[in-house]
């Protein structure tokens, strides 16, 4: 932990930064060329005032100042070498995944950095180094050794879209202002709805802020849909509900039930088996419990990939069972929804057409840039009905188009940001059947890690059957803990491992993956595959990182 | 509308689109030089490559493929070539803000731009021409002339954060993958509350997508707040809840009554004066009405801006009444937040320290790139208590550094959207200063329209005081219905004039307003200017635009 404090004073790229200009930046990753050489290019027109000084200029010179269109070019060109040096080094192994500080340390300002906010404006020199600044101690998400979010990588294309997004600076809202994106949405939904297996005359649904959202939404139409009358008169006139998910979902099901007023108690937890998938019986007798309680089933959320394990739960029996008690079922996809996209590994998802409602992040294992959710709903007109208000001071039925592409009234907000055009652009460029390709070279890693920890004995698998998913979770048994027998003392010290080694990755910041808990699993490793630059060698890598950072312990 | 049809015909972009190459972007808005000047260009280092065939590359040909920093870095520049071409677009008055196509023309698809997904991948040539066409399609949001929504401009520093941000490619959740970011956030939170004015030891917040989903959060608070119960229990728990907002409030307070399952009719709508601010007598008899009915009144919208009318309710006597009953008092500052940045319009929110919780949208009033809106709470420590549920699996309590500045539980998402560091870098590069010059520009402006149109003979202004803020409401008064008496017949007629104007507005594309019938008064144009870009003589052009498209009805 003390090492870390010193974090600042060791690392080289700190030290060198003090020194480096603007106008050096463009060439930052290119390691043929020294600052020097890169410095007199005379080749880079709009580059070439990259040279002058930034420092005079101030954010009032650029457009829509009549004179600023030249200085916003020479500004967001020298951005761009910023930005593609970032991009450059991220995919780069010999560069770090992190340079760690300490919440304090970032607070207290390092040279040249500061984050309190001035009254007086701060000149673009000052603004480009704390573009670079920013980047220089954010965490490379796209590095092909982070490992540590099931969001991972940086997609060109998607990054594209997102600058592209970015300058239209437009609301999801209206046809009247987003024509292009409104429908764009509705063509990227239709083509989900199919990988899903509903038929084209059902299927509706919206891009929501993340998949704990959509969760929500999918809670909040499930009790729209069985009692529309809560709309009007809240949870006051309906009975005690009852909803169902499983001991290995996501906590946003819980937080969701939070929210709508139904109440966490009222979530029953369904047991799961050793691979993390929920037990249909229990479902089953956990829909019997709550009736004997007295409250009225009538939700079930079934995970297709689970956080942690990455488990999928019996989709075709849980319907079954949805179908028998008249519940409607949710698919949580938002991990496992990806795999929709590959023929080889979509029957993991068997029975999720008969859902009535999904979830699927496309920012997961679709490498989509966060953020990119989307909520599938099957019945159509739904979403419109539950959460339209009219206000027709914002939504005007006389205008002189077709409204019904306006979504702004089927949403929970008024305006959205803009998440389609970058999952639409990366489908144009790599079409399903790339998708698919990436989909199933992040199961190959996941696949290549489990053979290789199946093999070693200074690992041990958390569950030892191949891994449906690309989750892979595993304890690192240092040499110390090798011949201690199972039990609660080993459990203790077993428990700090993953912490320790932890703490020291961040510190050396070569690698980052993530540990947790689980029911009665002390500290493990879950190492997650979503980004197509990860290769063997860095599965290697993590391993011998692991080895050597916690062979000591 | 029969004309509107052939716009794609007469469009001389369009007809002209066919003809472009992606190499030719670059210098799209240089018009001292000529494409063919511009294809030659030698000194473009890494844009010399566009005058290379992007159309036998592909997605995959990019990072992180070995070879790939080149073309990626080619690629990326031929964007930026794009991307500065319409933002030097976006600036100029001759240029459209829009090039208007009905929503079938779009679905079947334009001369070389087919919204269809395919399941091979696309060439880069076809994605370029993807993304221009994507930006010549949609609405010139920042265009000088863009009078259509609340949130407008294109502002060049909040636009390069947000390329970064793009970048960076992260999630506010953790301080472990968002260090930077996450202490922004902190720092620009407290900033706005200091705005507010609340003391340095209250005071809490989290930035939301949007203003809808900070309202949602402001009801949950303060339901939690008075009954803790509720997030385990449900509203079974709770007595009939009642709460209250204006009839000019925005639409949202009543959904996120109905998605956190109080019900709509649960909401007192409170009566407004002319000028569409709450009237604090009738405030208390709604209060006094509610009890008598037997519900519970615990929470009071304020609005310090609203949407048509840009009126501020009387804060001061609102924060009285909710003293007297207890009530939690909300402001929703969505649009008027801003006016707090400036010396001299900030006294029009008085009484906003007294809040217990407040909307603030910056992507509206300051002009920060959609979206970003912040929700702002008086109650330290509330947010964490109402949402946490403490998923230890993704929140480890033993790591390494202050887990104190982890944000994921305090949000009702999971990931959430790094929305905080084009605010953040705005204001470095402004100053609050800055900010304060911008929101002042802004309402002079309106007031400059409100005073030209109370000379003028064929316009009406719908309230005859001097506008508080930016939003300028009035009729067009065509030449025909000059001499009508006041009566249905007139109101008939007029309200048919908004739209008839604006339908042939969107077809000429030269300028862009909204309207809306609002309670008795019929359609009515609403001006309202967030956008820095806009001077004088684009109010004029306003004006002129719409005498000139209306003088026949």
């Amino acid at each position: 932990m003390e090492a870390m404090q010193n974090l600042s004073d060791i690392s080289e790229v700190f030290l060198a930064r003090g020194q480096a200009k603007p106008g050096y930046m463009w060439a930052e990753s290119n390691s043929d060329s020294s600052p020097a050489e890169n410095a007199k290019l005379p080749e880079m027109p709009d580059s070439s005032c990259t040279a002058k000084d930034f420092s005079s200029i101030h954010s009032k010179d650029l457009l829509p100042h009549p004179d600023g269109e030249k200085m916003t070019r020479n500004f967001l060109q020298e951005l761009l070498g910023i930005l593609l040096a970032y991009v450059g080094k991220t995919f780069d192994r010999s560069s770090k995944v992190l340079d760690f500080h300490h919440p304090h340390q970032l607070k207290e300002g390092l040279e040249g950095f500061s984050l309190e906010l001035p009254d007086q404006p701060e000149n673009l020199e000052q603004i480009l180094v704390d573009c670079r600044d920013t980047l220089k101690y954010g965490v490379k998400t796209g590095h092909p050794r982070f490992f540590n979010q099931l969001s991972s990588g940086l997609d060109v294309i998607g990054l594209a879209g997102e600058w592209l997004t970015s300058t239209a600076n437009t609301n999801m809202f209206t046809f009247e202002i987003s024509p292009v994106f409104i429908l764009m949405e509705e063509i990227v939904l239709r083509k989900m709805q199919e990988k899903v297996g509903w038929a084209a005359e059902e299927g509706d649904g919206i891009f929501c802020p993340g998949g704990s959202m959509s969760n929500l939404y999918s809670l909040l139409l499930a009790r729209y849909d069985r009692y529309p009358e809560v709309k009007t008169g809240g949870m006051a006139e309906l009975p005690r509900l009852a909803l169902f998910t499983s001991e290995h979902s996501h906590y946003s099901i819980r937080k969701a039930a939070a929210v709508l007023g139904i109440g966490t108690k009222n979530v029953f937890v369904v047991k799961c088996d050793e691979r993390g998938k929920m037990i249909p019986d229990e479902l089953e007798s956990c829909i019997i419990r709550a009736k004997t309680l007295g409250c009225v089933p009538f939700y079930v959320n079934a995970t297709a990939g689970t956080t942690v394990y990455g488990a999928f739960d019996p989709l075709h029996n849980i319907a079954d069972i949805c179908a028998k008690h008249n519940l409607w079922m949710h698919v949580d996809a938002a991990w496992g929804g990806g795999l929709l996209m590959s023929k080889r590994h979509r029957g993991k998802l068997q029975g999720i057409e008969r859902a009535s409602s999904v979830t699927w992040n496309p920012h997961k294992m679709m490498g989509v840039p966060l953020q990119c959710a989307a909520l599938l709903v099957r019945k159509k007109g739904l979403l419109q009905e539950c959460n339209q208000l009219k206000a027709e001071y914002l939504f005007q039925p006389d205008k002189q188009y077709d409204v019904s592409y306006d979504t702004g009234d089927k949403s929970i907000q008024c305006g959205r940001h803009v998440d389609i055009f970058k999952l639409w652009l990366m489908w144009k460029a790599k079409g399903s059947e790339g998708f698919s390709m990436q989909v199933n070279r992040c199961l190959e890693n996941a696949e290549y890690l489990f053979n290789c920890l199946s093999k070693r004995a200074d690992f041990e698998l958390v569950c030892n059957s191949k891994p449906e998913h690309s989750n892979v979770c595993f304890w690192y048994i240092p040499p110390s803990l090798r011949g201690v027998s199972p039990g609660p003392e080993r459990d203790k010290r077993l428990h700090e491992v993953a912490p320790k080694i932890k703490a020291k990755m961040m510190e050396e910041g070569m690698v980052m993956i993530g540990y947790q808990p689980l029911k009665d699993k002390v500290n493990f490793f879950r190492c997650v595959f979503s980004n197509p630059a990860t290769r063997k060698e860095d599965v290697d890598f993590l391993l011998d990182e692991i080895t050597r950072l916690g062979c000591g312990l």
